[in-house]
């Protein structure tokens, strides 16, 4: 059998799974259990609404420790002409604590505060709980003090609707009328299989080719966190009868079955015959990225007479499944469009819906035009504007999510936006926290990841996003950025960034500091097989270049030393093959893809390289100056300030932290 | 030993707090814990920044299904010129699926569906994973189509810095990056130990006087919603040495002790005194309301060489230990106030930081000018404007923490705010959440608790407040409700509504639709006892009214008929005692305050009464125009048609459901 994959709109996928699953009458809550009421309970959706079944308070309570009196007795007391009234357990005065029920007779509460216990004479009282009488100098009005019986809750009132989530206080006020058990909807069942030969489970050795089965963890722990119960499967190898022999067991014992990877049309992608093959396929391919190649199908259950089964109402005879693609973002998404829903449907619940905000895209972004693009954005506020900082856009890169403060669709029908246009952002993080983001923009240096965790001790997010020097001086001019890393060389001065940003940020008052010294050097394999000693090896015909991209200091710096030499680009190979970081450079190496390439020492023992030392250079911090003083941005001067941070940088090879905090120059 | 209570400020009671848990060595994460990287990682708080062990992916991967390649071999492939590439293992083509290892001579991929596999005699193959070769009409660029080692994640680079809070992609992302534990913070352990003579565990029955023991679970399940681990302990009675006891037990083996209620001046408010004798009293009273007898101490762990302990790093010589007091909203935000942020210490994340809003506050409020206030607001969005509707102040009313949209706080200092005044409110919901909440304000009717429910199933919130039927005109007048119920009789045209709404809400263009008939009547105790059988019953000595407020339209009803019975209202004992629903006004009589109220049915029936049935009136919903028509109300208009709510509150006694949803006036 030859599968095809044809991507359907995203809402057609949606109401044929919908379709399928009311007539297998399967739309809707799948069960309910009666719990009992303590903190298991948590997070729970209640599946009944809960009325009170008893009033809260049950009785007149006392709102204060004080005596209970008869309020019309204690008319016309005035300061300077005050009552006394006769202790005693029948009126006119009775001590009472905070909650003791009220005297029948009695109507309000004086708080122990505002009386004067008496003894026989009106002398003060030595036991004043117990006195002869109390002098009182202001009346009360009838229940003044006094909590009535139902203050809170009338029995029979309703108290929380049916779909709620169950939340600390909830339990409280359940407890409060009466209740010791809740009717909540059952938790959902989802096996989730991974499938492939090509897996390896968490925690084995891997070689070339082997691919980390973690999938199932995210989808696991979706699962769990929107209340459903997630158990997964050990992995399945790429083989037709064994998968399908897997779901039908499945099948038996969960609601839904999430079978991942497989999914597309590949030469080992069995999940859309497996699903033909045990049910009916309903959908093979959705027009959303990351993720399309999403299947959705029915499978049958093995019962001795389906039939009769679901007539007696034990249970549906077809369970649905999703094909979940294997790219990790995809699979995290998948979860995200079809399983939360489903899962909400499932337990009563709203589907979850995040926060949007509406926010400025800092770049120019393409889109498919036939799908929604779920594109993964950094949010920050730089000054007035809200940016939205577009993440890679691989399937197969999960710290875009990792990283992402929320998702941007980018609808069919669109090819893309310009930068600076106005997308909505369904939220990750609560939008408090997005105050709390300091965008650095520019060139890429190591010890940004050690400040990173720094601030973030202090309450700060460091969302950096690698341009090249250049790429962060025009960033700060457009106002995207509150600082930018950079090290750029002024050939004629031998100075760094000060002609640069002349140049680039004219009028933009700025402040430069410094960061750090460093050693930019060649990195090349370990031993250095091919002796490579300096930038007049690279155009050696057997030597293989990895290059920054344009714009990069690393680049100026590579571009200044060449001509000085007279070496030709064109004569070195590889010199069009650009990278955006220093450690994709080392890595580029040390997978033998490049010989050397230009970067720092830091790079090189980060990935076992070594290390040719050629130049020394500054990288500095170039900050806005509106955003000196401000409370968003101290945290970061605190760090450069903190000698741990600075041993922490100290410790990284190459690096000169002599300088590091000082202020280089002011620019206006 | 006498105890008093001295309210401090908040700031001074969080840095006592924080200067005595510095000194025992507690201001910071409480230890480490290494755990398996699965789904019980989720939630957890990282304890050690993550960084990549390996890089992922961790060798060059074909992104597609296609033919490994040399990129340099493509050159010169055009759509009306071709090439054809040998296949080989070793080159010109190999065939790859998505994931595998990229062979070492390739350099890029080439999706299969841009191939045309062929055989020897360049016609089509049979195998097209295993042709002959394949011809290709387009170059490809070096290293298209192809993961490069590294895209992800680059080994050594920072992945999560510690204090992050794990969510399921950050599993995914710790995996992919090599590694199969985790190092967290632990948990911190809390007991939790109710304290009270006057306590009864939850599902037994009670009696005047006693207590549901709730806020246990409340603080339980704050604790561990807040990442920590709680544990309940049985209900001690009010006895001094007992609590000593118990303390001084726990305090052996957790980290925190709260102790719950008993934390006031009462005579049975053992909670200071058992800090003094077991430790250190730092603070008895706060300046924040509700909430305000807190107590802070830290108690001694019996060790045999506290000292030697403690220079060993095992564990700290104290504990601290927090008194709550007992009202039920007191003691949730006293979790919130104070726990939260100690919790959030002890296991290095951030404290929450819930969202705040600005919101018009509906009405007049007032407040203590030396607390902190926490106001419990619910929150809706009518037209243009956020508003803050107050809900009730009472620290007893723990239905007002489970309403609450949010806290607005009044600071220490202000002694309320007017109507219209802007409010600053923490939010507990998301704020997409408060755009699905309907206001409605007016008259109290029970059928506005089903059609809660049956909204809620809708994705909407009702959030309705009873001021009254004349109120919830003046309500809508000012723009802070989308409608308001009424029942309202003009007593020239026996109609109802008209007349008010021209003479309250002139100009205006509202609609009004029938929501339902009811009978009003006398509310009585079971039996009728005192045998009240009409209005003229109730100047009667022995009778005890109790009242509904101004501008309801049931004092306009019972005003209306007393004057056209000739009776003074003066002449009713209780005439001026008023509470605000139907309900209230049962559970007054059902509590013995009151002998007899006017009011509906479904309440006398609701609470165990008898009913004495007068007059007939018509309950209707008043709309404001401009609400006509959008999304937010369509659920409403939807639930007046549903068969289930009609026949859900035709069930209620004394409605008459024939009429609902009819419009009975557009005005203008």
């Amino acid at each position: 059998m030859t599968v095809y994959l044809h991507d359907i709109p995203l809402p057609e996928a949606q109401s044929r799974l919908e379709a399928a699953l009311a007539s297998a009458g399967l739309w809707g809550v799948l069960g309910v259990e009666e719990i009992p009421l303590d903190e298991n309970a948590l997070g729970r959706v209640l599946a009944e609404a809960v009325w009170a079944k008893i009033s809260s308070p049950h009785y007149h309570a006392s709102a204060m420790d004080g005596f209970a009196v008869r309020s019309v007795e204690t008319t016309g007391a005035m300061p300077n002409d005050p009552l006394i009234l006769e202790y005693h357990p029948e009126g006119a005065a009775s001590y009472v604590d905070t909650g003791d029920p009220l005297p029948s007779w009695a109507d309000a509460v004086i708080p122990i505060e505002n009386v004067e216990p008496v003894d026989e004479k009106g002398n003060p009282s030595p036991d004043p709980r117990h006195p002869s009488g109390i002098r009182i100098r202001a009346s009360v009005t009838p229940w003044q003090h006094v909590r009535s019986m139902g203050e809170d809750m009338v029995a029979t009132q309703l108290v929380l609707p049916a779909g709620h989530i169950l939340r600390p206080v909830d339990l409280g006020a359940i407890a409060a009328c009466g209740h010791d058990q809740v009717i909540v909807a059952r938790k959902p069942r989802v096996a989730i299989l991974p499938t492939g030969t090509e897996l390896v489970p968490i925690g084995q050795p891997v070689g070339p080719g082997d691919i980390i089965e973690f999938n199932s963890l995210v989808l696991a722990s979706q699962v769990n966190e929107w209340g459903g119960k997630a158990t997964r499967y050990p992995i399945t190898r790429d083989d037709f009868i064994a998968i399908c022999h897997n779901v039908r067991a499945a099948a038996q014992e969960y609601d839904l079955i999430l079978l991942n990877a497989g999914s597309s049309v590949g030469s080992e992608d069995f999940s859309a015959r497996v699903v033909a093959e045990l049910g009916e396929l309903l959908v093979h391919g959705v027009a959303v990225r990351p993720g399309h190649p999403v299947i959705i199908g029915m499978i049958h259950k093995d019962t001795p007479d389906a039939h009769q089964s679901l007539q007696a109402g034990s249970s549906a005879s077809k369970i649905p499944v999703i094909g979940v693609p294997g790219y990790p973002v995809s699979a995290a998404l998948t979860g995200e469009i079809f399983v939360e829903p489903l899962l909400a449907r499932w337990l009563g619940r709203e589907p979850a819906r995040p926060d949007e905000i509406k926010a400025q895209l800092t770049r120019k972004v393409t889109s498919p035009a036939g799908d929604d693009d779920y594109m993964r954005v950094a949010i920050g506020r730089v000054g007035k504007k809200l940016l939205a900082a577009p993440l890679s856009r691989g399937s197969g890169v999960i710290t875009s999510l990792v990283r992402a403060d929320g998702i941007a669709i980018l609808p069919r029908g669109s090819q893309g936006l310009a930068a600076g246009a106005e997308v909505n952002v369904r939220l990750y993080r609560p939008i408090s926290q997005l105050e709390c983001t300091i965008f650095a923009i520019g060139s890429h240096d190591l010890t940004l990841d050690l400040m990173a965790q720094f601030l973030a001790a202090r309450g700060r997010r460091l969302a950096s996003a690698n341009v090249g020097s250049l790429g962060g001086l025009v960033a700060l001019r457009r106002g995207e950025a509150h600082l930018a890393g950079s090290h750029l060389l002024d050939p004629e001065t031998g100075g760094y960034n000060i002609s640069y940003i002349r140049q680039y940020l004219p009028g933009v008052p700025v402040k430069v500091v410094a960061l750090v010294g460093r050693k930019q050097g060649l990195l090349v394999s370990k031993g250095n097989p091919k002796s490579i000693h300096s930038l007049e090896g690279l155009n050696r015909p057997d030597v293989h270049f990895i290059n920054r991209q344009r714009g990069a200091g690393t680049r100026v710096l590579l571009d200044y030393e060449l001509g000085k030499l007279g070496i030709a680009p064109e004569a070195i190979q590889g010199y069009n093959q650009e990278e955006y970081t220093h450690l994709a450079v080392a890595a580029a190496i040390s997978s033998g893809r490049a010989d050397c390439g230009l970067g720092i020492a830091a790079a090189a023992q980060a990935l076992g390289l070594d290390f040719v030392p050629l130049f020394e250079e500054r990288y500095e911090l170039v900050i806005l100056e509106e955003f000196f003083g401000v409370a968003l941005l101290d945290p970061l001067f605190d760090v450069l300030e903190d000698p741990a941070f600075r041993q922490a940088v100290a410790e990284l090879p190459g690096y000169d932290v002599t300088r590091m905090g000082e202020l280089v120059a002011e620019m206006s």
